[in-house]
C-alpha cells in the first residue's frame, strides 16, 4: 500500500474491495445509517437533471443550504455568502491557497498541510496539549507570524471542539489584523449542531467556515461541500479560480432532499450521542488502550499501551476489521489509532476483538 | 441575464426552468438520446458506492477508459497516461494553467480563453478562415511566440475537424521545440470516432488530448472528463494540483456502464450522421440563413442574412425554442447563431419556425 492510500484512509480498496474481501470499515468516519432514503427514492429526478449542464449559479442548491443553516444553525445566510465545492476538499484547497503562512494545530486532517505545501505556503505548527485540546495561547502567539489559521471543529482525529470563550480572543486578533480564520465544520452535525461558530460570520469578516454533506449524511462519494464567509475579497478570490459546473447534478439532488430529512437528522444525532457514550466508555475499559480522548464527533482517538498501531491494525485486519492507524497524523506517533463510531452491533464486534487482546505487560509476566 | 449565463449557455435556467417554462433547448450540444438506460438501470449500485470515499486512485474507472479507448480508438493506454477531471472543464483549466502564452484559434469554446486569462497567461489569436477551417500556416507562425496551442477537434462552435495532414507539421514543430498541443476531443464521438488524434500520443509527448462523457453520452450533469498524454512533466504538474476524490461515484458508475453500451453508441452515431445531413441540408434552404458551415459534430454554426442573432433568439424564444447566439464567441459578430442537432421531430420544429421567417430583404420590397 502506498503512502497516498495510507494518508487518505484508502485501505478499504487496497485491503478490501479490490481483493473482493468484505471488511468492516472502522477507518472511515461516515454515518453508518448510510445514504438517506429521502434521496434514494427521488433518484429518478437525477436522470432528468444530468441531461443538462447544472445551473452555473446553482440558485436552487444555494436556497437549500440557506434553509438548512437557518433551521439548524440560526443563521440567515445570503446566497453570496456561499462558495460551493466538489467536496469540502475543493474548498479546503482553495482557501488554503489564499494564505501564505498558516498556523496549523496538530494533529489535524492531513489535507490541510498537504494543500498549504502544494501552493508553496508555510506552516507554523501548534501542538494540541496532552488532552488533545487546542492550545489557544500558543495559537494566538504564533498567529503574529502568520496570515491565517485552520482548525477543525470538531477536530480530526481526536474529535475535540473549539471552546468559544477561549477562541474569541484569537478571532478578535485576526479580525483586527487582517488575518483569516478557517474553521472546518465537516463534522459539526455529529455534535448535535452544538458548538458551531457559524453565526460569528455576521460580525467577523475574518471567519471562513467549511462544511460538507459527506460525513453526517453518509455520502462521501457524492462530492458536495461549501464554504461560508462574509469576506468579499476571499469569496472573489475563490470564485474566480473555480471551474464552472463544479457540483454534479446528483449532489444537487441529494442536497435538496437530505437537508430537509428531519427524521434522518434526528435519528442520526440520537445514534451518535448514544453510541459515542457507549463506545468510548467500553473502550476505556480495554487493557491494550492507555487513553481514550474526549470526542464530540463520531470517531475516537486512542493511545495504545505497549502495542504499536501497525500491530493492532494487522491484528484487526486479520479478523476482518479495518481500523485507522493514526501515526501519519503530524504530532502523533505509532501509539495512536482512530476508530469510527458505528452501529451498536458493529461497535460490539470491534470491542470484542479488542477485549480479547491481552495486555502485553500481562502476557509477559 | 448576466454575461456569465450567456457565455455558458445558461439560458435554459434563466429563461426556462426557473420560470417553470418548457423550452426546446437547441442551445446545448447534448445527445438527444438522453441518459443511457445501461446506466439508469444500475443506479442502485451507486448508493453503495457513495457511502464511501471513491478509490483515490480510481483504478476501476481508469480500466474502463482503457477498454474504451482501445476498442474505439485503437489505442493501448496505460493508466498512468490518464488524468481525471470533474468534467472536461477541470482538465481544460489545469492544462491551460500550465501554459504562459497560448495560440488560440477563434472562434472556439469560450472556456479556453477564460482559463488562460484566469491564470495570467497570454493569448495569441489565430482566426479561422472564412469557411471556418483552421489556418494551419498562421497557427504555426504564431506558435513561435507561444509555449502551446489549444484546438477543438471538432471545434466549437463550427464543428470542423483537424486535418491531420496539415496539422502534423504543427505537431512536429511543437514536439521539437518543447511546446504543448492541447486538443479538445469532447465531441469526437459525434464524428463517428473518425479524425481523433489520440493514437499520436505514442509518438508525441507534446500532445495532450481532452475527452469527456458529457456530450456523446448525454450526461453533462455527471461531471466526468479526462486528459490523455505521455508527457510525464505535464501529468505530474496536473496531478499535484488536483484535489483528492475529484470524480464523484455516480460518474464512476456511469462511465462503467455507458462505455460498454454498444447499442447506445451505435444508435447515437447513426442518429448524428443522419440528422446532421438532413438538418444542415434543410438549414441551407432557409431564406434568413446566409451560410451553413460544414460540421462534423452535432451542432451547426450559421451566418444570418439581414438579421441579428438577438432578433432570431427572441423570435425563437417566443415560440418556445432556445437557440445559441454566437456573438460572444471571439471572432464572431451578431450575425452568427449555433443550433444543436436534435431528433428529427425536434429538428423539424425548429426548421418550421425558421422557414416561416421571411427574409427582410423580401419583406422590405
Amino acid at each position: 500500500m502506498s503512502e497516498k492510500d495510507f494518508i487518505h484512509g484508502g485501505d478499504i480498496y487496497t485491503e478490501g474491495l479490490l481483493k473482493g474481501r468484505a471488511l468492516i470499515d472502522f477507518s472511515s468516519n461516515i454515518n453508518p445509517k448510510g445514504v438517506p432514503e429521502s434521496f434514494k427514492k427521488h433518484i429518478n429526478e437525477g436522470f432528468q437533471m444530468i441531461e443538462r449542464y447544472p445551473d452555473i449559479k446553482y440558485r436552487s442548491l444555494k436556497k437549500d443550504l440557506i434553509y438548512y443553516n437557518e433551521k439548524y444553525f440560526n443563521l440567515k445566510l445570503r446566497s453570496e455568502d456561499i462558495v460551493l465545492g466538489n467536496g469540502a476538499s475543493e474548498i479546503i484547497d482553495m482557501i488554503l491557497s489564499y494564505l501564505k503562512t498558516v498556523v496549523l494545530p496538530v494533529p489535524s486532517f492531513s489535507e490541510y498541510g498537504l494543500s498549504i505545501e502544494k501552493w508553496g505556503g508555510n506552516v507554523i505548527y501548534s501542538k494540541l496539549n496532552e488532552d488533545m485540546d487546542y492550545d489557544y495561547l500558543d495559537i494566538l502567539e504564533k498567529l503574529k507570524e502568520a496570515d491565517g489559521l485552520v482548525m477543525g471543529n470538531p477536530n480530526n482525529p481526536n474529535g475535540g471542539v473549539i471552546e468559544e470563550e477561549k477562541f474569541i480572543s484569537i478571532l478578535d486578533y485576526c479580525e483586527n489584523n487582517g488575518k483569516i480564520v478557517v474553521i472546518d465544520e465537516a463534522f459539526i452535525e455529529m455534535n448535535g449542531y452544538d458548538g458551531s461558530l457559524i453565526t460569528l460570520i455576521e460580525n467577523y469578516k475574518s471567519l471562513f467556515i467549511i462544511r460538507a454533506l459527506t460525513k453526517f449524511f453518509g455520502v462521501p462519494g457524492i462530492r458536495m461541500g461549501y464554504g461560508i464567509t462574509r469576506n468579499k475579497k476571499v469569496l472573489k478570490y475563490i470564485i474566480e479560480r473555480q471551474n464552472p459546473w463544479n457540483i454534479n447534478s446528483f449532489a444537487e439532488l441529494c442536497t435538496h432532499y437530505v437537508l430537509y430529512d428531519e427524521e434522518y437528522i434526528k435519528d442520526s444525532i440520537k445514534w451518535v450521542e448514544e453510541e459515542r457514550e457507549y463506545f468510548t466508555g467500553e473502550l476505556s475499559k480495554i487493557p491494550i488502550i492507555d487513553k481514550v480522548y474526549k470526542t464530540r464527533a463520531n470517531y475516537c482517538l486512542c493511545k495504545l499501551k505497549d502495542m504499536k498501531d501497525e500491530e493492532l491494525y494487522n491484528y484487526c485486519l486479520d479478523k476482518g476489521v479495518l481500523i485507522r492507524r493514526a501515526s501519519n497524523f503530524k504530532g502523533l506517533d505509532n501509539k495512536y489509532v482512530r476508530f469510527a463510531i458505528k452501529s451498536r452491533e458493529l461497535n460490539n464486534i470491534l470491542l470484542n476483538i479488542l477485549k480479547d487482546i491481552p495486555n502485553k505487560k500481562v502476557l509477559e509476566k
